[in-house]
């Protein structure tokens, strides 16, 4: 590959499109005849304005953002949208309703519950979440603030196949390993995050995308920060913002554009998860926990036969110029990411691996 | 200069070492053979391990920081170190003192009022902040938690000539806009922070310096990433920190301990600020709002006769390849922040246009 660079196949940060980081590299003395960097930017200035107003412009262009929600481009991680949703959108009953598919699921929960009634309205953890559960209507509260999930699940490599029907209630998702990786109809959300550190741009920025009519609750002595209008009234730049992040961030909006934007990201998303879990279907040598029809497009999850074999294959992979392909600690096995930055090139070597170890180590 | 880069003298984001920005340019699509970018390299990596914990090692040698003061790197900035700092410190009686010099000691002052009982030791707001006001022990609460300063005033251009008498107290510093700018002992204080987009990495990453014993004591319902103990116990890892800017915080950090520490950056900034105020004050031409034994070695402050005149300076500066120094809307006049990465062409240039324009214009 180019560069000598590697195929990373980490749950993330993970690997950025090659163009991207050319163009980056190349204006990182001296943006657009500027004189700077921006990384040295002021943040007031016009150079800026522009970077960061055009990123909002695209990112809204690709996933068709009603004009109704406001893009906020945030510091914190999901850890701190764990906090700030409950603060923000617990405004009428304080009961909200949470669907456990995953570790980052139960953070979720477990922060919340320091902030109203909160309850788990279904979960997977009983099978160590292979699987997403079933919901309709009627398992959630009629009168919960909002109902939350997370929709692609890193850690276990299980994604919702469709929307979870909540009626007229608010549902909240935590898409921070496949927003961008797909189409979604942002209407049916009232609220979407996501770190960036998987699809987006470095790891330092959370994109949230929140319904207009669900700003401005936060109770008075919210932390200023956590009070998801300081950041809406001031489009994102109350205070200082991760300038550099965003603009990373609007490189990757633009490289999607020119690439056919999100359906045709989602067509070569489909095409190398086929290719991949095709090849582990063909193969009894591997495990596939996740249930078939919940499976995720970004994070592919397997264990050999032995854990023994697992850590070899972690290695191997490694020697083959593939990194980070070792499970999460709470699973184990092998975790295969495959974001929308990895190419095509680095599936075929991932198959072709995959079929020789399964060979050489029946 | 090199590569037509300008003298930005932006209050910060601002200029960054150019050799820094350089290696940054070099190791961006590869980072020392790993065959990847810091950009997309997972936080838990050997490598990413690796820098993180270099930056914070040359963090310590740098200011010579205490053995029981942990260091954070966090994000949301400034801002939302002033929320974190009384729900974290605000432990016994629940009181602080402020002393406020300027809009950022103000707003922080605003934010913790919601927390405790908060009240102001001293103020130089009635002046617009043109000094630092003097106190002694007995200006504060004698059980007040805390005593809060901000120890640089970007915007104002002082600075505190001297540390605060606040005999056993918890002392509190803001100091975004003079880490690293000079010499400090950090055992006088109990906590410091610093948004890195000044002397240290490019915005989205915050530094704490806190004494251990101050840990470990904010409330239950606290949101998780706003209590300092989560970040203390996992060494700024308890979730993806911002990667990248750490990095780049840590290639400062190696440069300026090449350029000779702390002590050397420190002289540089005397002289530089020695020269630019001493050719403003052999001109009646400018007026120099500040206190001289308070002015800030950092953000230098002054204005022409006339609202026209400072345009027309902001103007002709950026014709000669100096931007951003234009005053902050809350003074106006002219700003001209030279942090440490401000070569000494930039100061000369300034000052011979300070120089020019007075005589054009008197």
């Amino acid at each position: 590959m180019k560069y000598d660079r590697v195929f990373n196949f980490s749950a993330g940060p993970s690997m950025m499109p090659l163009e991207v980081l050319e163009q980056a590299q190349k204006e990182l003395l001296n943006y657009h005849g500027t004189g700077e960097s921006v990384m040295e930017m002021s943040h007031r200035s016009a150079e800026f304005k522009e970077i960061i107003e055009q990123a909002e412009k695209d990112l809204r262009d690709l996933l068709n953002i009603p004009e109704n929600y406001k893009v906020l481009f945030l510091q914190g991680g999901g850890t701190l949208q764990f906090s700030m949703i409950p603060i923000n959108l617990l405004f009428n009953s304080k009961k909200a309703d949470y669907i456990l598919t995953g570790n980052w699921a139960k953070k979720a929960y477990q922060e919340a519950c320091k902030f109203g009634d909160i309850r788990v309205a279904a979960s997977s953890e009983e099978s160590n979440y292979t699987y997403i559960p079933e919901t309709s209507r009627s398992d959630f509260r009629s009168d919960a603030d909002y109902v939350y999930v997370c929709y692609n699940n890193t850690i276990y490599g299980s994604h919702f196949n469709e929307i979870p029907d909540v009626g007229d209630l608010t549902l909240v998702a935590d898409m921070s390993s496949c927003l961008l990786s797909e189409e979604i109809d942002v209407s049916r959300f009232g609220l979407i995050y996501a770190g960036a550190q998987k699809n987006i741009a470095p790891a330092g920025l959370t994109i949230v995308i929140v319904r207009e009519d669900l700003i401005g609750h936060a109770p008075k002595d919210t932390p200023v920060y956590l009070d998801y209008e300081t950041h809406a009234k001031k489009d994102s730049m109350y205070n200082t913002p991760p300038c550099f992040n965003i603009y990373m961030a609007g490189l990757v909006f633009r490289h999607l554009k020119k690439m056919g934007g999100i359906s045709a990201m989602h067509a070569k998303n489909v095409a190398q998860a086929e290719k991949l879990y095709g090849a582990l279907d063909a193969l009894d040598f591997y495990n596939k926990p996740v249930r078939k029809k919940d499976r995720s497009l970004m994070n592919v999850v397997f264990t050999t036969p032995s854990k023994e074999l697992d850590a070899k294959f972690v290695q191997e992979a490694k020697e083959h110029g593939m990194i980070n392909v070792k499970g999460h600690r709470s699973v184990g096995g092998i975790r295969t990411s495959i974001f929308n930055a990895m190419p095509d090139e680095g599936v075929d070597t991932l198959v072709e691996f995959i079929r020789k170890f399964a060979e050489e180590n029946a």
